[in-house]
């Protein structure tokens, strides 16, 4: 059975978001905007959601953090039985698109409604979700709403964090009128669907409509630091240096290295990435003194990230025996790969093949409130096409229509979840 | 024969000029100085030091970029004569120390004090001379008192200089009262001998008293851009990548094996460093898009200079072919080694036997006035020790003894140059 998921009224939603905070972009079919989670735009955004969900007969519940959850109980229904949760986020990047979070909040509206159009009774409730603060732009933590709602950041941690102007999560959500006192638990969920654009080109490249996630990578960050001897340039000779840079630079071709190396012979999908370095003092004639360089190290494979970061150790270590530099190595974050629900994910591709749309397995290199719903209850994670795979930007762009085919693919999984009654 | 250089008067010069543009410092035995080009501080500088010419009976001239020149004509000396020239430059980079410069300038005046003093009668005029902006770290352009001086930059281009608050030198010269309308033609004078610190640890390290540089090393100036593509370092395979840090990474470990070769080589005083390296976009969580990098070869054999130069190149090319990056490399300024007068080195070693004072050959990784000079007339740059090597910091230190030792070998080289006659 297909839904009859609308594509316009879909598109309407989409567009009609994007207007708060909507930046000026220099092409006029794509527009970019700014969504600080707290901000006005953000109460706006916030407001059309709760109207939207209000509308399609939701009943509308907001949390501690700002978290906004709308439930379609049908009559009959056992309104204390586990839901099926869907949704994503609100909130934006400084500069960022359209489709990120918005996209899977409205798809999951946009099922609830072409379930009820459709006459489909699920045997549970089925819930539209919008989590506080995913992207971590604004109050410096990603996922803090759905960190929040599996328990493992408390609610006061939370609404303590401050944004750039020394104002707390707190503050902001009371002044916008978002600060609940609903409680969220993940726990109790049946299941958690979360439809999001790839951010990459796999299905792009594959010409593909929809992407299942089997697994969220893990992410470890490191941080090194080399402190070598700053010196003039021209008056230290080559033998006499303790050039940072030098250093540095060893280092970064050495977790290059070390992640092809994982590649070709472990896992392919692993990546290791020196992303930041800053010399110190940083002039065209001193050799350097002090490098600091991050680490970026992630992979479906717990032990294929381990031997990456374990051979940046490695290189700091030989770099301090060769080249008389000192060095130090912290990892402030480290998170275990992820793996999505097997059963969630076979109804996403029982729903793409019921509705004709092309589904494919990929893994997400990316972080979503879906990675951390997954340690309380079966979580699952679609992906529709990037344009170029380009996000965190005004071009971010995917085309209506595949927005419309993955949001079927996603009312069918949440109904074949749901279980279900069909009312001729 | 030793001239009566007397050690406290040199010290009481250099530490009253140490006054202009002081600064505070955490070692109550040492102290910093700010003394910009065109500044109340520099003014203050510029007073005293034309003072304490006339006090010595030299005439002071201004020319029309502020270089200042006392001249000792004795009586029955042809004020025609070429004179020897002797001195550096009073300005100072910010937070500098009190010798870099200052040193040059009074022990050139306490060495025409020390011949008047002891009754010798040059056979020429024997003149001070400070330059203005030698640091070019406010007007942007270095040596730029001796460029004028020689001719290689006009008076109109170097007062149109601009400093940071879009001043020209001009303007600030006016201000100070140090625009003159004198003229200063190098190429006129019959030698010249400039005292500096050493800024290296030659000396320290060999435990010498004066250095004779033989040549200041040439240098070249490269600015390489290298393009690769920014991605997200989560979502981008590592054989997707085109990584501009890591091809920048390969490129400073080229250009430091290139430099190491020649030294292992052909010559031993050769050096190549990278020491600023901007990278873009710079965050942890992005393949980096694109690098920056500055690089800085310096030689006393412009032969090795170009081999290493030459591989810089040859490096992004293979970057190019190799890891699909674009790169560019431009050489905004290079400058040809300059060797000293062999005449004026002879002179030196001869004043230092004279007066009991060990010297040394050494070349200079630093440019000075006197490489400039050195294009017109005879010139010779003589090197005081510097502790640790540190300068441009206010923990620039020589001692006053070793001030005193390298002034007694300027003088001497001075009346030898000048040719003398005893009146006793």
């Amino acid at each position: 059975m297909e839904l009859p998921v609308d594509t316009d009224r879909l598109k309407t939603d989409i567009e009609a978001n994007a207007a708060f905070g909507a930046i000026e972009f220099d092409d006029p079919a794509k527009r970019g905007r700014t969504n600080r989670t707290g901000s006005e735009a953000n109460r706006r955004a916030r407001d059309r959601l709760v109207a939207r969900l209000e509308d399609a007969g939701l009943s509308v519940r907001v949390d501690a953090v700002g978290n906004i959850i709308g439930e379609w109980v049908p009559a009959g229904v056992d309104p204390d039985a586990a839901p099926v949760v869907c949704g994503s986020h609100l909130d934006s990047v400084p500069v960022g698109g359209i489709f990120d979070g918005p996209l899977g909040v409205y798809a999951a509206l946009e099922s609830v409604r072409a379930m009820q159009d459709a006459g489909v009774k699920p045997a549970r409730p089925v819930a539209v979700v919008s989590f506080t603060e995913e992207e971590g732009a604004t109050y410096g933590t990603g996922l803090l709403g759905s960190s929040v709602a599996i328990g493992e950041t408390s609610v006061e941690e939370a609404l303590a964090f401050e944004n750039d102007d020394g104002e707390t999560l707190g503050t902001a959500l009371e002044q916008i009128g978002y600060r609940g006192d609903s409680t969220l638990n993940s726990g109790d969920w049946n299941s958690f669907y979360e439809l999001h654009i790839e951010q990459d080109t796999t299905l792009e490249d594959a010409g593909v409509d929809v992407g299942v996630v089997t697994t969220i990578t893990g992410i470890t960050h490191g941080e090194a630091t080399i402190v070598g001897e700053a010196n003039h340039a021209g008056a230290t000779a080559m033998d006499e240096r303790a050039d940072a840079l030098a250093a540095a630079s060893q280092f970064v071709l050495d977790v290059e290295a070390a992640a092809t190396t994982v590649v070709e012979s472990d896992s392919a999908t692993a990546v290791g990435t020196v992303g930041s370095l800053e010399v110190s003092p940083g002039a065209s004639n001193v050799v350097p003194g002090r490098v600091e360089a991050s680490l970026d190290v992630r992979d479906v494979v717990a032990e294929s990230m381990e031997t990456i970061v374990a051979a940046a150790r490695d290189s700091l270590d030989r770099l301090e025996r060769e080249r008389g530099v000192d060095t130090t190595f912290v990892q402030p974050a480290s998170v275990e790969p992820v793996p999505m629900s097997e059963r969630l994910r076979t109804t996403a591709h029982e729903a793409a093949t019921d509705t004709e749309v092309t589904a494919t397995d990929l893994h997400s290199g990316a972080a979503h409130d879906a990675m951390r719903i997954a340690r309380v209850t079966d979580a699952s994670l679609l992906f529709a096409p990037s344009k170029d795979g380009i996000s965190h930007n005004p071009r971010e762009w995917t085309d209506w229509e595949d927005c419309a085919d993955a949001t079927r693919v996603l009312a069918g999984g949440l109904t074949r979840a749901a279980g279900v009654t069909v009312e001729e």
